[in-house]
């Protein structure tokens, strides 16, 4: 496609400059996902190019305003590949191929060990922004998708720092609570709290569909309880042969899990052993109870503070540490000093878990001071 | 307790009177359904005494205007017993036992069978309510609960036609749509769509909860799907345990139902076998498409119209014709003629159905006559 005069993008930006420039993204897929990052950077003052496996769609986003331009932007400093999994690998090499030597390509996909390992390069970061829609696809595409919701991104020991924390300054800016987990924690833990939970609904939805081809009467007496429960087996099902195939031995691990535990409770309901149920059903609405409304940023935050070598694996190392702990990172940056390799890496934590953080890597030798903000 | 003036129940109506003086309800057991019901039958003008296990509950009840007076009433036509399920049936056998010849009990359990079983009595009609509330107890009573929500009925081959009718246009005179099932069809069929979602949502939330105990970031990427899955195993525990014993069978029957669809889809994943999951996952998405949002009246209803011997057995056998052919039976109602042993049944159902249901009947001896409404 030809651009147009007005579609015609800035130049590229020169970072000395004081003139401001608009930042240049490249989307690659305008679905719901791409959609709402398109929307969300150009209302931040972005110019996107967009593009899409399929053409017509990415003319849609054009129309739609949602990228500025349909095509490959070679100026761009962030690309974001927002496709599905199976095409996401080829994209993220292609666009590093393709772009400048700053440029930032990060993913939006479910499972994040498999593109992280196929990709492999420093400049990319895998991504996983923990948001959706009752309606798919470009229409349901939203500016706002990101206010509040958890964006998990996944550097590892060969991320660049830099361009990690460029990325995640601009998905802090969408909204988003960014939070780090390593590629292969990402995918165990979605395996428990959305892969399978998914398959879940999907099974109850279908054992339920097929009593009341039985008995009509079945799907009458389905109140919000099963309503709830069978909600996201509605979505799209396209992309979860996928995500199933590429995160099976998470899936399969959280569903034998589950199985266990039904396994068990099937016993238990056969012995109407009652006081074995209620200690069960008590622990899960206690800790149903307890589940936070959402990964809200906590208003009481500490900053960690520590020198650290620029060299790779850095980030990794800390961001494991914190990981392991069950400390969230709410925010990381790193401030690069002029002179010599070395940077100080800034951490975000509530202020609670600070003290527990610091002693953790000060016993890894590095130099960690914290300082309570506001 | 002594009832005050002002509670003293008004004089035990006189049928052939054309003063209006209040029907008079009993009420046992006034936590959130009790109470809702409490607050609805007083609302359409009906004098409530109420009794709670609890003593002081009973007497919060009337604080809160949920009950008129706290006690029995030897003169009520009508007494809903909203207690659990392990104290229901000692309930309705002493409110039998306590009232006028012509006393109609229902109760509210959530297994049906055992509660019918146990009252044995021609005048008890089983019933449940599917509304709930996510407040709990008398704080949550409201007297909207039932408008628009499904309100099963049980009648049996032993229930007598006129406490079932009457009952009838009581439950739907607080809004609800009225089911009628066999006690077993309930109970079999609320195993599937309501006790083994509870079951399976408390294991998924105690599943996620213990890989919290060793990843806290788990439960911070819990989203909306996960949340919607497990909302119910916040609720009240201390319902369940009696629901699962006293259900056992149907409950253990669906859960192997989900085991092996579960089990299945293990398999699949492992072999990542991406068709056959899709083909699973496109079926459970078109089926949850097509959940009806709520077991609503439909426009279009036509009357069938049948005479019948006033006999036990007729209503049941109706009603499992109904039943076996999936079709719902919006409203029941029973003239009964002056002179003799028959009355004529009418039966409103949706217009696409009358006449499979009248083929039916039809084929059982019944001369029967169908009739568009509106």
């Amino acid at each position: 496609m030809t651009s147009r005069p007005e579609e015609r993008p800035p130049a590229t930006p020169d970072r000395s400059s004081t003139t401001e420039r608009p930042r240049r993204a490249q989307l690659v897929g305008t679905g719901l996902i791409g959609g709402s990052i398109g929307l969300a950077l150009r209302a931040r003052g972005w110019f996107v190019t967009g593009d899409d496996l399929d053409p017509g769609r990415a003319a849609d986003a054009r129309a739609m305003g949602v990228v500025d331009r349909v095509g490959h932007d070679p100026g761009a400093e962030l690309a974001f590949v927002a496709t599905p999994l199976g095409a996401a690998v080829g994209a993220v090499v292609e666009l590093l191929a393709r772009g400048g030597p700053d440029l930032v390509v990060t993913d939006v996909c479910g499972v994040k060990a498999p593109v992280v390992a196929g990709a492999g390069h420093p400049r990319f970061v895998g991504g996983h922004p923990m948001a959706g829609s009752e309606q798919a696809g470009l229409a349901g595409a939203d500016p706002g998708l990101f206010e509040g919701a958890t964006w998990v991104l996944t550097p590892t020991g060969d991320t660049d720092l830099q361009a990690f924390s460029r990325l995640r300054d601009v998905v802090a800016s969408l909204g988003a609570d960014v939070m780090t987990l390593s590629p292969a924690d990402h995918d165990r833990l979605v395996a428990m709290v959305s892969h399978v939970p998914h398959l879940v609904a999907a099974a109850l939805m279908n054992a339920a569909s097929r009593g009341a081809k039985e008995d009509a009467a079945l799907l009458r007496l389905a109140a919000g309880g099963f309503r709830d429960m069978t909600r996201v087996a509605a979505g799209q099902p396209g992309i979860w042969p996928d995500i199933c195939a590429d995160n099976a031995g998470a899936i399969t691990a959280a569903l034998d899990v589950l199985l266990g535990d039904l396994s068990d409770m099937r016993r238990r309901v056969a012995a109407a052993d009652r006081t074995a149920l209620l200690g069960v059903l008590q622990e899960a609405s206690a800790a149903r109870r307890a589940l936070p409304a959402r990964a809200s940023r906590p208003d009481e935050l500490s900053e960690l503070r520590m020198p650290v070598p620029d060299r790779e694996g850095v980030l990794a190392e800390i961001t494991a540490v914190a990981g392991g702990l069950g400390i969230n990172i709410y925010d990381i940056e790193i401030a690069h000093s002029a002179e010599g390799p070395r940077g100080v890496l800034m951490l975000l934590v509530e202020r609670g878990e600070a003290d527990r953080l610091r002693q953790a890597v000060t016993r890894r030798g590095y130099r960690c001071s914290v300082q309570e903000l506001r």
